[in-house]
């Protein structure tokens, strides 16, 4: 047995873009908003809506190239945690209105990742989800976490994966 | 078509620990290994020898939990990067170790994850692969990471996905 392309993709990312959302109630609820606005890991690396912004794209390209439809323009203009969590509704309601079907034959899609410069990745569908898609999305993904967690917000691994809800079996010692 | 559960899982894995590994080495050119040792991104979040052990943990155990073998004992001793780049190479050897018919089962095989205090998961090793291991792993990998990142190492995301190797095709403008 297998996995489909539809759930190595878009379930992930849902879940993932939900709890990101969520970290934002938190962390408004810790810190001023301003200071986590402009929280980043190291001065070359980017500040927190990129890493949102980052994590929409990623996730938004990854189920369209699969799918081989258009993803939708979201401009890289949220300032506000309400924007921010507003473009994860958005992503996240992209990626669940994608038809199972039309990822059914993303495996082998081909699939061109194209830079500004000229250069880029030709993959099949199937290399490009596992080994460009899914890594790259979970950068972003933890990337904003960790800049909340170093910026004192008290967020922890119940938060990162929190579609799992808290353990729910008693099992044998 | 859909995905095998090796290719969700082997390669990802050992495809990030490879980039870790190659991490150290940067690292250790252009910093004082002592100080990167102890680097963390908050005061209540793993060091950076956990963070590659917990790496390490995440795919061994996924891919033995998928494969219904033991996974191999690494007790949580390395201090050192030669003892983490060490720790990667055998979580890396196990992994590739594994027969790919071995895990052809994984998706519908049971998985139970113990906690401590009693409590745990039960999944099937799809739910487990994609709602667990995979965003879990890239957890400790990204942390990894920013660790380095905030310590001031000068890697990219060249170095993250290291094993895509320099974009390799001239695209459409």
């Amino acid at each position: 047995m297998s996995i489909s392309i539809h759930d190595v993709s878009v379930p992930v990312f849902v879940n993932a873009l939900r709890s990101m959302s969520a970290w934002l109630d938190k962390a408004a609820s810790e810190k001023p908003e301003a200071d986590l606005l402009i929280g980043r890991l190291a001065p070359d690396m980017r500040p927190l809506p990129a890493q949102y912004q980052m994590a929409s794209d990623s996730a938004k390209n990854a189920v369209a190239r699969l799918a081989g439809i258009e993803a939708p323009s979201m401009p890289d203009v949220e300032a506000t945690f309400a924007e921010l969590k507003e473009r994860c509704a958005r992503t996240i309601a992209f990626a669940e209105g994608i038809d199972p079907a039309a990822l059914a034959s993303g495996a082998e899609r081909e699939v061109e990742l194209k830079f500004p410069n000229g250069m880029g990745y030709r993959f099949t569908g199937q290399a490009y989800l596992t080994g460009f898609a899914l890594p790259n999305f979970f950068f972003h993904v933890t990337t904003a976490y960790g800049i909340l967690r170093s910026a004192g917000v008290s967020l922890g691994k119940p938060d990162f994966l929190q579609h799992l809800g808290p353990p729910n079996i008693r099992t044998a010692t």
